[in-house]
C-alpha cells in the first residue's frame, strides 16, 4: 500500500500520516494512535525515505564523544536509548580527541551541512563554549547536557553539581574535619567550577581558608584518584576527609588509603559522586562508600526525551531543568578522629 | 571551487577526487595525498551531499547498542572513535532491549532500507545468529566482532577466549586447585560458550570432573560478581581459586571475599578477563589482579580498520582474525593452601 492510499483510508493528509508515524511528538496522542494501529490492522509499511522527505527529518540525533570522557558517556548513551528504543530514531556518535575546539567546530559544520542528524546533544560544555553559540547561528536544534555562560538562548539539562559538592563538604565540616581534600574532574569545564565553587563556598561559610594544595583536578580514573590521594595523605598535617568526583576516582582513593595503612570510615572519610553505573555499587564497597548521587543514565534518557519536545516545536528557553542531587551517607564517612582534624 | 573544476586542475576525474576525499581508501595513497595537498593549498571544501553521490556511501558505520552491555560497548566505541577521527565517519549507534532478535532484524531491515550506512558492526553474536544470516541476504558489508557458526562467509574480529579460559584454569590446576570456580558471561552468546569449553577442557585433561555447581552465567557487574562469589564461597567444600569474567566482576568478588574475612591471593586465589579499561586497572586492586589480558578499545579499532578494508573490497573470507590474549600473574593467585583442595 502506497502512503497516498493510506493517507486517504483515514481521511488524513499524507503529510500526516508520515508525522505521525516518523516518531516525532508533533502529531496529536488520539491521531498518533489511529494512525499506528490502522498500520498496523491494514499491514502498512511506511517507505522510510518518503517520509524523511516529507517531514525533512532524517530519524537521528547527534552527539559528539570525547576522548577520555567513555564511561560517563556509556551511561548517558544507553539512557538515550532507553527513550528512543522503538522510536525509529537512532544516535549519530562523532568520536573526536579531547577538547580539540576547531575539530569539533568543523565537524558541527560538516553535520549540519550534510543534513544527517535532526539535532545535537553538547555534553560536558565549558563556561564559554564555541560550539554553542555555532549551534545557535546554524539554527541546529540542541540541548546541552550541563550549562555554559554562553550568551545566546539554549535547552538544557543539568544536575546541581555545585549543591552537591557544598552539602557534601558541609557535611563533613560536621563531622569536625578541616582539612578535607578534592579529586574533582577535568579542570575548565562547567561542571568541575561548579564543583569547586561549592566546595569552596562551604568552607568560606565556615570561616576557613582555601587550600589550593588540597584540590585536584583530572579525568575520572581510578589510577588518577590513586595518585592524588596517595599525594593528598602524605601531606603533613594530612587530609581527615576527601570528596572524590567520581565512583572510579573512589577505587583509587580506596586503594591509596589501604596501600598507607588507613582505614576508610575512620582514619580518613571519603564522599564521591555516584553517576549509577549499574556495574559498580557503592553499597558494594568495603567499607560502603557515602556517596552524591544523581543517575547519568536518567540524565540521558531525559535529555532525549527534551530533544524530542524540542522538535515538536517547544521554544529551547523553556527547555531548562535543573535536578538536584541526594547525599547518601554509608560506612566511609565519620566524624574526625581526636587529635586531628585542628 | 566546484568539485569539477577542482579535479580538472589535478587532472583527475570528480569520481576520484570525490573517493579520495571521501575518507575511504580505495584510491592509491600517492594519489589520496596529493588530492588532499591540493585542497588545502587550493581552499577546496567538498560539498558532501556531493561526495556522497559520487562515492554510493553515506559515511556511517552502523552498530547496534544492547542494554546491559554498555561498559564494554563503549571501550569498543572509542577503539573505533581512534582510527575513525578525522576520517569524517560517523558512528550511527542504534540502541536496542537486550537480546530482541526480532527487533534487531526489523532495524536491521530498516537501516540497509533507509541506507543510512555502509556498513555494520555486530557485537556479541551467537553460534547461530540470524542477523548475521539477514545482512548476508541483503548483501550488507558487515563485520563480526566475536564468532558463530551461521553458515555464511563473513568478516570477523576475535580475541582467543577459549584458549585465554583453558589456560588460565591451567595455571590455577598446576598451584594445586582442584575446586576452581568460573563467573561467565551472559549464557548463549559465543564467547561465552567458548569460554565454558576452555574452562571444561582444562579440567577434563587432568582427569577432574566437570561441576556444574561450580560455574554461573551473568552479566559483567560488581554486584553479579559479588553474589555468585558469595553463593560460591559459602559452599563445603568451598572453592578454592575463581575464575571471573570482567573487571567488575573481580570487584565483586573481592568485596565478596573479603565480606567472609577470606584473603583474595591466600585463602582465594581469582583470575579476572580485563578489557583494559581507562578507569580500573588491575595493578591499582588491593591485592593486584591476575588477569588475562585484551584490549577491548583496541578491537574497536582495529574493527574500524577492517571495516574500511571491507568497503575498499577486500573480500570478507579475507578478513577473519583471532587474537591471542595474555595471561598476567599477580598477586590475587597463589598455591593452595595446606588442607585444602583436594
Amino acid at each position: 500500500m502506497k502512503l497516498k492510499e493510506f493517507a486517504k483510508h483515514l481521511d488524513l493528509s499524507p503529510t500526516t500520516v508520515s508525522r505521525a508515524l516518523s516518531g516525532y511528538p508533533e502529531v496529536r496522542e488520539s491521531t498518533r494512535k489511529r494512525v499506528a494501529d490502522a498500520a498496523i490492522r491494514l499491514g502498512y509499511r511506511p517507505n522510510i525515505n518518503a517520509v524523511r522527505l516529507v517531514t525533512g527529518r532524517v530519524g537521528a540525533i547527534g552527539i559528539l564523544m570525547e576522548r577520555g570522557r567513555e564511561v560517563n558517556f556509556a551511561e548517558f548513551l544507553s539512557g538515550m536509548g532507553e527513550r528512543l528504543d522503538g522510536e525509529d530514531i537512532d544516535i549519530l556518535v562523532s568520536p573526536i580527541a579531547e577538547h580539540d575546539a576547531k575539530e569539533e567546530m568543523q565537524l558541527f559544520s560538516r553535520l549540519v551541512e550534510s543534513r544527517r542528524v535532526d539535532a545535537f546533544i553538547v555534553n560536558a560544555p565549558r563556561p564559554n563554549d564555541e560550539r554553542i553559540a555555532l549551534l545557535h547561528k546554524l539554527g541546529m536544534p540542541f540541548l546541552v547536557h550541563g550549562r555554559s555562560e554562553t550568551d545566546v538562548p539554549y535547552a538544557w539539562l543539568d544536575i546541581d553539581n555545585e549543591g552537591a559538592v557544598k552539602r557534601a563538604t558541609a557535611y563533613l565540616l560536621d563531622l569536625g574535619h578541616t582539612r578535607i581534600a578534592m579529586i574533582n574532574g577535568r579542570p575548565g569545564v562547567t561542571f568541575s567550577l561548579h564543583r569547586d565553587k561549592g566546595y569552596r563556598d562551604a568552607l568560606v561559610e565556615r570561616g576557613l581558608q582555601f587550600d589550593p594544595r588540597l584540590v585536584a583536578h583530572g579525568s575520572f580514573t581510578d589510577e588518577i584518584g590513586f595518585r592524588f590521594a596517595r599525594s593528598f595523605l602524605e601531606q603533613s598535617p594530612r587530609p581527615t576527609a576527601l570528596v572524590a568526583g567520581s565512583m572510579m576516582t573512589a577505587l583509587g582513593v580506596y586503594s591509596a588509603a589501604r596501600s598507607l595503612g588507613l582505614v576508610v570510615g575512620k582514619d580518613i572519610s571519603v564522599i564521591a559522586h555516584d553517576d549509577v553505573f549499574p556495574y559498580l555499587n557503592a553499597d558494594n564497597m568495603a567499607p560502603s562508600l557515602s556517596t552524591t548521587r544523581s543517575s547519568m543514565r536518567a540524565a540521558g534518557k531525559r535529555s532525549a526525551e527534551l530533544v524530542l519536545q524540542l522538535l515538536s516545536g517547544k521554544p529551547a528557553t523553556e527547555i531548562q531543568e535543573l535536578w538536584p542531587v541526594e547525599l547518601i551517607l554509608r560506612e566511609s564517612t565519620g566524624p574526625v578522629s581526636r587529635g586531628e582534624g585542628r
